[in-house]
């Protein structure tokens, strides 16, 4: 069994992480951390684990932890992984990173966006960006794992096969989102309190939400050139799911099959993305507690612009989700391990 | 006394209608039909009118209704005011029509979106497009009112200034919008059972949907040039509201103050429109069960481009609010009768 | 025009009292008061009233403001107005509380069910409970009123009739209550965070929840006996309403025609008091944002139990719309000033 | 591999079988029916299984599919089963119903209160009521099981163990029960379109629900007396989810601890019943897309009653997965074969 740490297990993030490793069929958590609940059982905290009184919430020693597993996944902010990785923690356990820390590559970059300082800028280089789908065969040599954002995950899966093959300007891309309330996290805020949230749709962080320069970067890599795209992030009132619609210009005229042939060519043997037919347009139900994206698209012959839709679940392909498949990833595990479930709906 | 006759009176626009008017001071319902439930009292069919028990639901007898009303809102699908309104109905009263036979000037354009016949081309010219910020002066004088669709007005009414000012690209806009899902009426159906509907956010009719040739109709007439433009609407699980995420291009660079200043300078005496201060985004919570349409932009200097941002109840300013305006117009009263109410909240 | 004041005007009760005093033909907010937002601007704080600048938070000083107001308003948890209200108050305004102080008539009760120490019992006898359907005439003379709970507006208005006459067993009565979220009101809580609340029903506070003595006071008065009653009250996922269900045994055979002459008998001539038809049960869509309460009831003959159920809107006929019917009241004005409305639906 | 069949693959019950079944270890849907979409791939009437593609749905010919499979689920309404099952399928499959056809042991009361003709008295007598926690022996050596219904599955769960050792009395139970809207079935209806359900809590079915005689029928077992009682469900805007609230009086005075000593006799041993702590409740969201029953009470003092709260997912422990445990007690599995998950927070 690979034993497992979970620094910051009582977030959405790190709840969903314990749940789906609960049932992992080579993997266990032996310990999960905790900064309001030291002490207390997991059960009391998370009332769905009632059938699993084991598990105590331990306080966030990382050195500790690090040593004691051979995973540590850290389930916390942006800000806290750059201060707490260390050379001496990498070389006894792997690292898998729900924050920003490790995500981008310039650190420059980082600190403009978080607005805080980088306390690991030697450890960078050795961060492997955690997109299964697109950074596999890095993932699986790595030691620490950046896993990506959850829009930055519907985002890149969605556009990069288009950008790598040429057939969108990379400097015409515009991405709207839309995110159930759960990606904010459990953390008590006015806007999350359910009157404020419940029957409400609005648009936040307009031009200015951190996963910006983080979909920037990895569709500069696969395009070549600087991508500089518009990025607004919407609210709307469900526990999860996010999905993505974005537009963007055709650079030559493609048919519908021209552009399924990329994505066919791209992802046809990827069990986690799922691409719909023709006429079928991707929607957050479908996917909710799993780790499939599904992505559609429509060519806008009026316009020239090519819409692509993308749909995921933030808590599992957008967050626990992938970084189990990272997991999986590292330790030469079947790909899908601890992942096999089919969406539940209606949920 | 204003007497007012309802076709439709048991859809969701239609109801919004009825409700509005039972406490209008110089209006009143004097006949309502339905096709389900003729005969019935209204207060069977909506119980919130429980305290209501006068109005009964009569047959679709416009000519009989057109000769006792003063005016008759049609709040029914595209394709029937077309084979209903007549001249003979014009002479004798005034009609406000909440489908869209009327919105389109080129009867081409709407047999091409809308696949079926226009069976009253020569009342075309008579129709005015019931936008009253924009065509007040034509309103007062019309006899048939195209009352415009939910998403077009909340379209129409965030980018118009920009498009007649000259600032933004009209070749280059994108409308992503979402809506709750009263827009899309009491008619029963499977994507609007409430388990399907719940806890799920959907694109549909993408690059297709018919509010796209109203919208660049009327950005046309604003800008001068034909506009064409990309418009993809979503559905999120809440009752009412739409909000529009309006993405173009700006033309030559503008400061936070420029485009407010064109903002002020077109609706800065507009009760109905409320301009929210810089950085504060309009959300559908704050304007529910209300007439107001709340504009907000953001500058994306990184990109070049304007995004605007507007929130409208799509039952009231996008359908029954904005016909009891049109209404008022008609008639000479103070704009504001019968809609003079805050939003509800939370609600 | 009444000079109003409003104490705690940022919660949710308060902000409805604002919202329906806005649009009141004969009363005017003069003075608003919160803890949290001292110095700004009403529309800052509540969107939806954008339209509105002028009203401007200040100081909780109740003496000053009483001296401008010919009534205050205090919308503030129970434990306060107790410290506050004084004989020199009561002298120069009159007093409309919405917490729980003066609601019931023995201080000890009040102490035992709140854990805290009454302030103010010399002032208990000046109160007059604010349940205007069944304490008119003493509302009338009132200096001092206590606005009744939700829970317990909805549980008497649907028993009181019944155990005035005699037709159910004063001691075998259950209510079992719904409420809507924003009945918890607008401070943070992890139950309340949209996630939480979300897609769940739960109970909470069973049989200790405190408008159980309230709900007893009021039927015993009425019964003449002594009644103990059980009370559970449940949390759904939505804004507003509460759905009472109440199961009592029926001391004699009656037909359900007895049982709606003796509702019709007390609430015939009430105008927010409405009883629906045989067959019908009152939902809370039905009352949304009005100041009406619906009862219906249903003879489980099998059982010889006697099933009441009535709906409200937490926020008006359970709150801040019964405050204004009592403020009505209080100044000889129309009852329905200012709750004239039909309710909104959907919304 | 156990062979199975789903007659009514594509309702909300039979659709959460066929998933829960997709990752059974030890079966397989080998055949699956839908009077609606005959021919089609199951993959495209359920988009989740988007991933599944082989599964086509089949006309509704159970000879057929009995002589296929070891096990036919048939997952309609009631009034199919008693029509459709023969002593020629039992012998040669086994046979669980969702409907409600097999759960009463009386055809007259089964006529009485379903008001169809049962056309199967002579099987009834063999089937089973598949409550597994209480019948499980029985269970073992069936071939037709009557899987419970969903309010019945919850409420016999909290009070049997209470009535078996007579600590209440059994004329004196009321169960008051709220619900998800899928409990309704995925049937079209004007009370499940999505405006009429959202921000809406009903009683309905008010003394006349037909789980009410399996109630009476399943505790009176228990007791050893008739038991009459009354049942009200609830409609509450959510997806999935039941909470019952069983009012009962105390035959004898109990302490907290006595009541749990009979609740841990027969339910300790129990993997899916889960009994909260003291002064923890139930909550829907933590037993939500699992197979659990969660159990907790309260005493009341005041009153002489018991407060029993249970809740349980309507789709699995209140139809599908109950099936599916049925199913593994038949065919000699492990009980929590397929069945081994954690509730999903939050969804």
């Amino acid at each position: 069994m690979i034993k497992v740490g979970v620094i910051g297990a009582t977030g959405y993030g790190g709840a969903e992480l314990v749940r789906l490793l609960a049932f992992h069929p080579a993997a266990k958590v032996v310990a999960a951390t905790s900064r309001s609940y030291i002490g207390r059982s997991y059960s009391e905290v998370f009332e769905n684990f009632r059938h699993e009184e084991e598990l105590v919430l331990q306080e966030e020693n990382i050195n500790a932890i690090a040593k004691q597993c051979d995973v540590v996944f850290i389930a916390l902010p942006h800000g806290v992984a750059s201060q707490k990785v260390t050379e001496e923690i990498l070389n006894c356990t792997r690292i898998i990173d729900f924050g920003a820390d490790f995500r981008l590559k310039d650190p420059d970059v980082y600190e403009k966006w978080y607005g805080v300082a980088h306390h690991s800028k030697h450890l960078i280089d050795r961060a492997v960006y955690g997109l299964c789908e697109i950074y596999r065969d890095d993932i699986r040599k790595a030691r620490l794992i950046a896993n990506p954002g959850c829009y930055t995950t519907a985002g890149i899966l969605a556009l990069q096969p288009l950008v790598k093959e040429g057939v969108i300007d990379p400097a015409e891309i515009i991405i709207d989102a839309v995110s159930g309330v759960s990606g904010a996290g459990r953390g008590l805020d006015l806007g999350l309190h359910y009157d404020e949230a419940n029957e409400n749709v609005k648009a936040y962080k307009v031009g200015t939400h951190r996963h910006t320069p983080e979909l920037e970067e990895h569709l500069s890599r696969a395009s070549g050139k600087s991508v500089v795209l518009t990025f607004t992030p919407h609210m709307a009132p469900m526990n999860r799911g996010i999905l993505i619609t974005a537009y963007s210009k055709m650079t030559r005229a493609c048919s519908y099959e021209d552009i399924q042939e990329i994505y066919q060519k791209q992802y046809g043997r990827e069990y986690f993305i799922r691409l719909t037919k023709k006429g079928v347009s991707p929607e957050t139900k479908w996917v909710k507690a799993s780790n499939f994206c599904d992505i559609g698209f429509h060519i806008d012959e009026r316009t020239g612009r090519l819409i692509v839709i993308s749909a995921l679940d933030n808590l599992v392909k957008g967050a626990a989700g992938q970084a189990v498949q990272n997991m999986n990833l590292l330790f030469g595990l079947e790909e899908r391990a601890g992942l096999d479930m089919a969406p539940v709906f209606p949920a």
